[in-house]
């Protein structure tokens, strides 16, 4: 979060925040991005456009920000001790049912995003980097176990075989991707193109 | 091709189908899938509409087929005596130009597929299958071949891996996929996985 952004969002009360991040998904959820107006979060949740502006900016930043929000654990601080534990324990996040949910979500927000440079850079800033960022702290963590070796030319790759396995899999295997699909993706695929 | 859409297709030369199909993809890129219209097909390839649906059936399979009918090489004609050289000619069937666009195509149909079950349908029975069961040659080959083992665990998810990597090229790195990612990604990940 930018400084700015945080003095902005100080306004509000951390529980008013969540209702109104909960109610930006359920809009989401109904009517997909394109669709989604903040006239529409302004009537759901009580709150004027103005006030919706002055604290996220545009509807980009609000809906990518909540999606963020929703996400209930940082990897960062989840330290298991080995690579496939931290994996692991990354595609169990969430259980089944929030996974498939989330995956519908985050599909629509990806298509949303090309053509709309606004929503692409706030799904890089809020969702894909911070993503980055705590797979590298993984990552470097298994380097100093000696688990993988630090100049690993897959290890800037485990993000798009992991997005990969999210994206692919309703298409390619008419399924929705479980905790079980991807634990058993990260033992087949991720683990042995890091060498671990 | 089904026996029964083979004899229906019989009844336009090859190289009105070609030509047919290509005004398909040019309408494709100009509205999107689901702003294409039978009508519109029918007004750019002056051709009526019943002719349309009496050789396609519908909009799904029409867009789909010319889509497979655009790729260049099956990749089962195409046997280079290595896993790795198989894999890096699958990556340069298109230059990056074309690989570009058809990347924006698949995106939009993938999408649209969410939501359209005959859109689905068409799509995994003319270009996943296939694309599946000419990679399934590609990993029978290197089996019998010995370079890899025929029980390997990531054998099934080399077509997860590669749709990863050009569904995530533009998100994760706001690039392209290309030929040169492509290969690095193959030599980095895939044939790592494989233990090739």
């Amino acid at each position: 979060m930018t400084e700015a952004a945080t003095v902005r969002r100080s306004r509000i009360t951390p529980e008013r925040e969540a209702e109104l991040y909960g109610a930006v998904l359920d809009l989401l959820r109904e009517v997909g991005y394109d669709a989604l107006t903040m006239d529409a979060v302004a009537a759901r949740t009580r709150t004027s456009k103005a006030t919706l502006y002055r604290l996220w900016g545009g509807k980009a930043e609000l809906v990518v920000r909540a999606m963020r929000h929703h996400k209930p654990l940082r990897l960062a601080d989840l330290n298991t001790g080995s690579l496939r534990g931290d994996l692991h324990a990354l595609a169990s996040r969430h259980d089944d049912c929030q996974m498939e949910q989330d995956s519908a979500l985050i599909r629509g927000l990806a298509m949303a995003a090309h053509g709309n440079p606004d929503l692409l850079k706030a799904l890089r800033e809020y969702l894909v980097e911070p993503e980055r960022e705590e797979l590298r702290s993984v990552l470097r963590r298994a380097v100093d176990r000696g688990e993988i070796r630090a100049d690993n030319p897959a290890a800037e790759y485990v993000m798009h075989m992991m997005i990969g396995a999210f994206a692919a899999r309703t298409i390619i295997d008419e399924l929705p991707p479980t905790q079980a699909f991807l634990t058993s993706y990260i033992d087949a695929v991720v683990l042995p193109a890091l060498g671990a």
